[in-house]
């Protein structure tokens, strides 16, 4: 089997006991003294088991869950999240070695990794601190499709076990691999975020997003399965059936593209079933940006809570990060991935609090090590901590991608910021889409939306005054005039994955 | 855990070293003494193992992958396989204590079944012998929509990890629940499955089955997993991208519905890509009955070996059984599911040999124990043995089911007799269509046969004189007249899964 020196880091740590009770006081109220015995016992073991070697074993935490005297609700800091609770100093310790071994990795194996890093006069060993990172060259999207398919794999494909691919249409997709152990890192970082949002093993989960290459569907699979949820891989499709198997499985939990989910629940509404008399208590959202409005329109049409998990393919899919119950930000699974953010034109990094461009980097991946991807995600790192007692650092929910920005008329605008307009102006059905067009020589932006039964009137002008008050909405959060067009009900294409926002039949110069 | 009491069978068993040694020999031709050697050694070893109890555990077949020196090419009997060529005599005695452990779980947790039990008067320790099971009732699909969806789980819905239902569009579905071990079981028996046709750890395979609620995509999914190999989940539909990603990837092995491979080697042709140049060498098939015609057709157009892989979801999904690389009918996996083969008409067992329903109970099923189903599916259990040496028993390929049969005034009619006409009249591209009709007053089969590119001409008499071809071919194994039609290039609809054959616009008496 393949496996790169410099990977097993073999000390065992000294951990920093006051730091932890700390840690822990701040999140005890209830059963105070249990939770800081607890966080001991872990602590104590996880020494012993010396996990800060990079091949490491989650086993030992799976012992501990199988004493089912933790896995109790009250108790919400379950084992399998301790290491979400880590030492901030350990942590960096941990992404300072994991980067190191990773750079060696990708410099020894991946040809364009090791031209890029000769270019600049670098090697491996020049990663002294994580301060050093921001000398490494960024990988994009394109390197990707210059090296398919299989152009940055840091392994033999002896070793790959699993292939994913984007879904471009056109021309070469990307492709990511995965190494067994890859496998089981992306299925515990999928079960640690669904073990922050409240997802136990007793759930039975209705899974809708895609199966198949996209790694939406097998990603989040693998983590309910980690989990030992009940997993139904109902994919995408067949809405009706979604809702009837929603209501006679007695479904507890719900995944998939939140565009998706609103589609389910206005079908849902036409057979007459509201999903808040149903068992369905928390659901996981991804795979395209949504608004705090989106989410307010799920919980109050269904009753239940929804959480966001953030991913990309190119990094591992869905599982780099993922809300906690207190709805604050993204924490990224830091041992894992390592965050930057950078300004998107000068790429120079920016200090946590401000906003820029996401840069990803692996630490554990072996099949394919990326190094400071370019996500095109707009956020920034937040500064605070986190209520819920987390040491891994959040990101702001992305509600914005420079690749889905519009340039109009020089002003920059975000499909996100249309939906929050929409559903700050009238609790309406989330069904939009953004035609851009070009007439008489000059770029217009429509937004269609669809009215929702209940909007419906015969009466023009109430019609008159509902576009009225859309049309101000937008143009007051955007600052340019748009054109806003009411479509009957059921009247815009529906999506069974993620939802095609914008389309620009504008006149290219 | 539940641990359902009898299902631990301590005893360690004597090992009928002759026999094992007599197998061995019909199968040796190079490396003799190697595999005789290998042989004792795996039997020594299962010996240590107590590998016939039921929770049992194929950990300690893992370990001997892990030596390399077992998993290469020229020898053919990996240690995985062990089980398939188990001495017969204890075979029969690990089924008897399975059965009997498996009516006991029935009994003891599914109502449905003890009162069957009840009213024939039997109890589970009336099972003293294989003989027995003749005495136990039968299951029937429709018991399983009138227990929808749990009424036939034998455990706690949270010891399910997994649920899938079939995809009867219209009414309820059926329902199948699977717990961790039935998973790994299944996951085992695929991986057998594969193993016999020759698949290897170092495929890069492509899995076109459909994922989702149906057992095939994800059950295949699960046996190329355990086995190791590359896997592409890239399910049914996008047939173009299927291949290029193909020809790209560098697929060595294929796996989904024979009626969707049969599309994609067509656009392969218009994409001007021959799948002989490719690296693709073998397919697994099923999930659909498929004529021999149909695999010559295959193998003749790719240049790959083709396999039948047997299963329904009722059972376990795909792996109830497999074809070897003797392809003389399918080997079922008798130490997890007991076959036997009745009468359909007065359900009497039938002596292997003779040809009648295939009837299936499981053994090692926790979930969801099945006793007896009706498969519906027409075959014999060949009475000879394998050349491969294999012990278990196998069935004949199945062409018929007895859902499937059509009744056309009087004469029973199986759409593969007519797939098996069409691909001896020409090989043609074995797309059909099947349309039952009644016109004045008398039932009509009509078989519409798309021709291919080659065939179409401009001369009228030429097309007269092939559908005079299929229409005598059809004929003469149906022995009732019928009419065929003739259909332009890429006129008829192709399907992504299995394909719909039978169109049935019939006037109900």
């Amino acid at each position: 089997m393949f496996r790169p020196t410099g990977f097993a880091e073999k000390r065992t740590l000294s951990v920093n006991f006051s730091l932890i009770v700390k840690n822990a006081a701040t999140k005890v109220k209830k059963a105070a003294m249990k939770k800081t015995f607890i966080f001991f016992f872990i602590l104590s073991r996880l020494k012993k088991t010396k996990f800060f070697s990079l091949n490491f074993n989650h086993s030992f935490l799976e012992d501990y869950m199988r004493s089912t005297a933790w896995n109790d609700e009250e108790n919400k800091v379950l084992p399998e999240m301790a290491l979400d609770f880590m030492p901030e100093e350990k942590l960096r310790d941990l992404q300072l070695q994991r980067m190191r071994a990773t750079v060696k990795l990708a410099y020894e194996k991946v040809p364009l990794f090791r031209e890029r890093m000769d270019e600049k006069g670098l090697k491996p060993e020049d990663i002294k601190s994580l301060k050093d990172v921001a000398k490494l060259p960024f990988t994009m999207k394109k390197d990707l499709r210059d090296t398919y398919p299989y152009g940055l794999f840091a392994v033999d494909l002896s070793e790959v076990v699993r292939l994913h691919a984007s879904s471009g249409t056109t021309g070469k997709p990307i492709v990511v691999g995965y190494t067994k152990e890859d496998m089981d890192v992306w299925a515990q970082v999928v079960k640690r975020g669904l073990l922050a949002c409240g997802f136990r093993s007793t759930d039975i989960v209705q899974n809708f997003y895609g199966y198949g290459l996209f790694t939406g569907g097998l990603g989040i699979h693998g983590g309910f399965e980690a989990l030992g949820a009940t997993v139904i891989p109902i994919s995408g499709g067949n809405t009706e059936r979604q809702v009837m198997l929603m209501k006679d499985f007695g479904v507890t939990a719900v995944g998939g593209t939140p565009s998706y989910f609103v589609r389910i629940i206005d079908v849902a509404e036409k057979m007459g079933v509201d999903i808040r008399d149903l068992k369905v208590k928390r659901g996981i959202f991804g795979a395209e940006p949504w608004s705090d409005g989106m989410r307010d329109y799920i919980e109050e049409k269904t009753g239940i809570k929804a959480y966001d998990i953030y991913g990309l393919s190119e990094i591992v899919g869905p599982g780099v990060g993922c809300e906690c119950e207190c709805r604050d930000g993204i924490h990224i699974f830091e041992d894992h991935f390592y965050p930057e953010i950078v300004d998107p034109e000068t790429l120079e990094p920016l200090p946590d609090g401000e906003e820029g461009e996401l840069v990803l980097s692996t630490l554990s991946k072996k099949a394919m090590p990326i190094i400071r991807y370019r996500t095109r995600d707009i956020t920034a790192i937040e500064k605070t901590k986190c209520k819920c007692g987390r040491t891994i650092r959040r990101i702001r929910r992305i509600g914005r991608r420079s690749d889905d920005m519009i340039i109009m008329r020089g002003v920059n605008v975000f499909p996100s910021q249309i939906e929050t307009a929409l559903l700050r102006a009238e609790k309406a059905l989330p069904h939009y889409q953004i035609v851009l067009d070009t007439k008489n020589n000059m770029d217009t932006l429509e937004v269609k939306v669809e009215v929702s039964r209940d909007m419906v009137s015969d009466s023009m002008s109430d019609m008159e005054q509902l576009n009225k008050k859309f049309k101000h909405s937008i143009e007051q959060i955007l600052g340019i005039s748009v054109i806003v067009t009411l479509c009957e009900p059921d009247s815009l294409p529906r999506s069974e994955g993620k939802a095609k926002r914008v389309i620009d039949n504008r006149k290219k110069m």
